[in-house]
């Protein structure tokens, strides 16, 4: 049978080097080319010396429109900003795109408001914002916004009752692994300064929250930025997001008319794991390495919380992305991403 | 000078060991007792190895009366419903006692509600909360109870605004070491569960929540059961407690006239350091081994999210129990307590 | 095409688990029976809760005649001593048996000195020390023996220079992670004892050094007591055994020569990555979840050190008793087990 | 009484940060200086955040003759290097120096090897080598050169077998964590890099290495670099080396005499722990913070595995520079230094 080709642009940091890992064991896909300007002509093992004997390419520079001819799809995994420049190239030569950028997850406005900087190819309305379990439209799709890590793991503890309507606050308390802030050290990822350690930090300013009200808002249009609040943490780990949303409702209310729209709302998502009442809450070791989003949940007179765990860089990032193009390229929604996580 | 004679009552857990670790440093203190009636007649240092060198006890089981005469004051860390059996006695000895479990925190019924079992000396208004910021009266006390851990960070971080009138919901989501859990292994302090991982747990039902809402209830009436929340996590990180409140006001208000609120508020309290705008949020880093409460705010809209951390076995245990100790004998409050955080 | 069915005797520890997760993803092979007698009538889910909607089976405790029927092959997974009870029924049954406990790795008279318990199915020279790169004969093998996490580590880095007969002393300073340990918390597992810690423990007297010696003598006979020393400790990891071997050689020799000698040896061997001069030396993250043990070494005067990096529960546990099983079943020694590390 | 006057050059680092700590709690002296040429007129806890409250100093950019002039005692804190154009201009100005840099550890013809640079204050045999338990000369010296933090541990591990002439080969494999590498992140302090790993590096050619054959060829002339290897480690932890020393004697010995060796080399050694058979051996945990160095051993035929535990930036620098300091002042050794431990 006859692989896809997917190109990934952007192939040295942590994205890009987790999309090569996931697509190692995809039975319809293979890597075709990776790039990196800076790398161009080394080995891609010589950087992400994990997959010596596993992967048998180099880092290149082609332009995007060589890039096009060959691959079925594409994953750019630029920073923000730099995926307007690519993108339109890519999408005139014929392929399709998974962005992991921000660039195209927010009306052009908002982008710009929220990354301080102009949108050079603004097509609202043009690209699927790329949370599966919110919208299935990713089928067929031409262009993908892959969501945020946070938004991922947010948007998907709230949705149900965003949806149901019974939301009057929704506070995210989020504990995130260090390696969301990618492969360049830094003094936050210096090990002597987080172990044993937890840093909140852009308590109320960080570039995702647009993302979670827009998702949420479309749930409810109640849920705007007066009543939608996100607090991002660093802790002491590599991989995952634990999200704690404090969710005050408008009436007090049941634990198993909650739990019920919880799982009506993620019945047909294979990658939603609901865990009811007797289970363990979510934790990170549950989802580390694989694409799953563990959801569980506590009420209490008019709150819930609602506890998720992702794997930041799978579920939150090149996972996610994979699920995407398995809809994109007609694949079925689990092909290849059913990877066990790795616990303990 | 006479050094004055303490007595630590169980003294094999964390706590004990703590209360050593601070006394050795202490001007005017010493360790004259060290009990633990399964480890009677072993040296101290057999147990707690780091202190060989340091301390020349072994651990003994005197009765109430014989420590009581012995010591000008007496530490009681023993597990929650034990100290109600030991304390009376202790009293009528004469000597003064800081008891750090949570027998003496809360009105007998609550205590009995919470922690589901009767209790034995009831003694409603007798003993203070030893939260010296907020419970000045210590000083010439004969009975402390020294607070949870999670209550100093939590009222700590919310009393200025308490005090104001100006809080709508204080919901409070915690981050925790977990040397809390004590000494005994468990499967939440196996390394393979808690390193690299987040673990919310008893989310709404948490015991210290009744603490938090009686002294927060102080400051503001309306602060009640259905407006203060309190969520815990452990993280992978041994000590400390950092404390996020999600704090909702009545009204809109600006950063300057919260952050005067705070400053004034703890103006000459000399183990809480209020961190301005310019100032890095607090971190578990900046406190350890410590007796200081740092605590950073940010503003937006309605809401005012406020961090705070704590070392849990220092100003959430020993440390505030020495605090206290010095309030209720007439020394300075600061007498051997100011002892440089172990950063990094 | 039919899969082949395999039993877990012993599926509640890590490496049953582990066996589940790795057995997931082979595309030849599935679980059929998975037995605990703690345990049956449980869903394995309950307890491996990081693998829910993978796995669909429940814990059985049947006799070995009914897991021998029912499967082509059975990893026993049980504690040292236990094996020796039941491997006999399930050979007689008639299906192959992969030992992962200390049964059969030694002849029975050592075994017995070692572990000081009398052995009850002594067949020495019947069971073959399944370390496929030193012993191909796994294939078609009824019965393997597993080898210790510690020896695989130490035997494949000292193996190349014993086989040329250049070794005076080795002396392997070995660093774990804790699941070594095992499921059951204890106080060298205790998060606050292992955080930001490294202990050493059992240092001449670990049980794993017959292994290392029988293995390392077979290849050069002056390798014995007396010339191989085996020192463990264990680091704050959750995965993984970093062994550095210093090895003192008979006379002086140059980098390229040995670095010949290890290339030519494991030239063949798909599990083994040799790391030449210029890649960064192996770490565990190198090989974290994987079957790769990676292997580089440094030159001076007439020392070698050379470190090797496996995953405990794979290369050391799990994924080799796989790659046994693939040799014993006929499948390629690669079969499922390509799986990429999980970096970072 | 009058305080003492101490000068820090190069406060910004941990070593400079960690003198502070330290002298903080010292009842005869007291910091009056802190150069940093980059951060002069910044407040100290700008930077050292830990700190606030407890110091109240900006860091200044004096000439070497205006700290002579004020300071009783100058610390160093330098790269290795620059001490040498320093220190000269210091000793004239009439102060006292303890050198926490490499610059005269060595003599200049080693060091200019060691660290490819010419000397330009060569003062040979001038500068006392500042491991107080064998060089008491410190006391009234000039000049101090305080040992780099891996030898300390590797020495003291190894001295009294050494004194005894019976020591055939010394092989030094120590674990540290991460402080070591100062404060500048770095791919090594990487949390993805360092958290759940373990790295060798200059696995033969650490520049410590010359150090350890310095001083123990002073006390057996047959322990040369034909005789002495060592190899590092850095381990997921912030504080403290463990070094397991792996001694081959001459002949056979036993346990007691030489646990006898060893505590009468240490008898009247206030910082050194020996941990006697039935204590457990050394960690980390046991000396965080503290100036301890604990040693205990463990024999088996002809040879002997000690494990030495120091913290590195107190043992393994800023405190045995502090121990150091009381010696050349005239104070009692431990004056200041007996901090205990923190441990958990």
């Amino acid at each position: 049978m006859t692989m896809l080709d997917i190109g990934i642009i952007g192939g040295s940091g942590y994205t890009g080097c987790e999309l090569m890992r996931l697509l190692l064991q995809h039975p319809e896909a293979r890597v075709r080319i990776v790039t990196s300007r800076r790398l161009s002509g080394t080995r891609v093992t010589n950087i992400h010396r994990h997959l010596s004997g596993l992967i048998d390419l180099s880092f290149e520079n082609p332009s995007p429109s060589e890039i096009a001819d060959a691959c079925d799809l594409v994953f750019t995994a630029v920073p923000h900003g730099a995926a307007m420049d690519i993108v339109p190239a890519l999408l005139e030569g014929g392929t399709r795109v998974v962005d992991l950028s921000a660039d195209y997850r927010l009306p052009a406005q908002v982008f710009e408001k929220t990354y301080g900087r102009a949108h050079t190819d603004p097509r609202d309305g043009d690209a699927v914002f790329g949370l599966p379990e919110l919208h299935p439209e990713a089928s067929g799709a031409r262009l993908v916004a892959n969501p945020g890590c946070y938004p991922t793991g947010a948007i998907l503890s709230a949705a149900p009752l965003a949806n149901a309507g019974m939301t009057r606050y929704a506070i995210f308390d989020s504990k995130s692994g260090i390696s969301g802030a990618g492969v360049e050290p830094s003094n936050t990822s210096h090990y002597p300064n987080l172990a044993e350690n937890v840093h909140a930090y852009n308590i109320t300013t960080h570039r995702h929250l647009p993302e979670i009200v827009q998702e949420l808002g479309l749930l409810d249009s109640s849920l705007n930025h007066n009543r939608v609040y996100f607090t991002p943490h660093v802790v002491p780990a590599i991989r995952g997001i634990l999200t704690t949303a404090h969710l005050i409702l408008r009436e007090e209310c049941e634990y198993d008319a909650i739990m019920d729209a919880y799982k009506e709302f993620y019945m047909d998502k294979p990658f939603v794991r609901v865990r009811e009442a007797g289970d363990a809450l979510p934790s990170l070791a549950d989802v580390r390495g694989s694409n799953f989003c563990d959801i569980g949940l506590v009420c209490g007179g008019d709150r819930v919380v609602v506890i998720s765990a992702i794997d930041n860089l799978v579920k939150g990032a090149a996972g996610q992305a994979i699920q995407n193009m398995n809809l994109m390229l007609g694949l079925p929604e689990t092909c290849g991403l059913l990877i066990p996580p790795l616990s303990p």
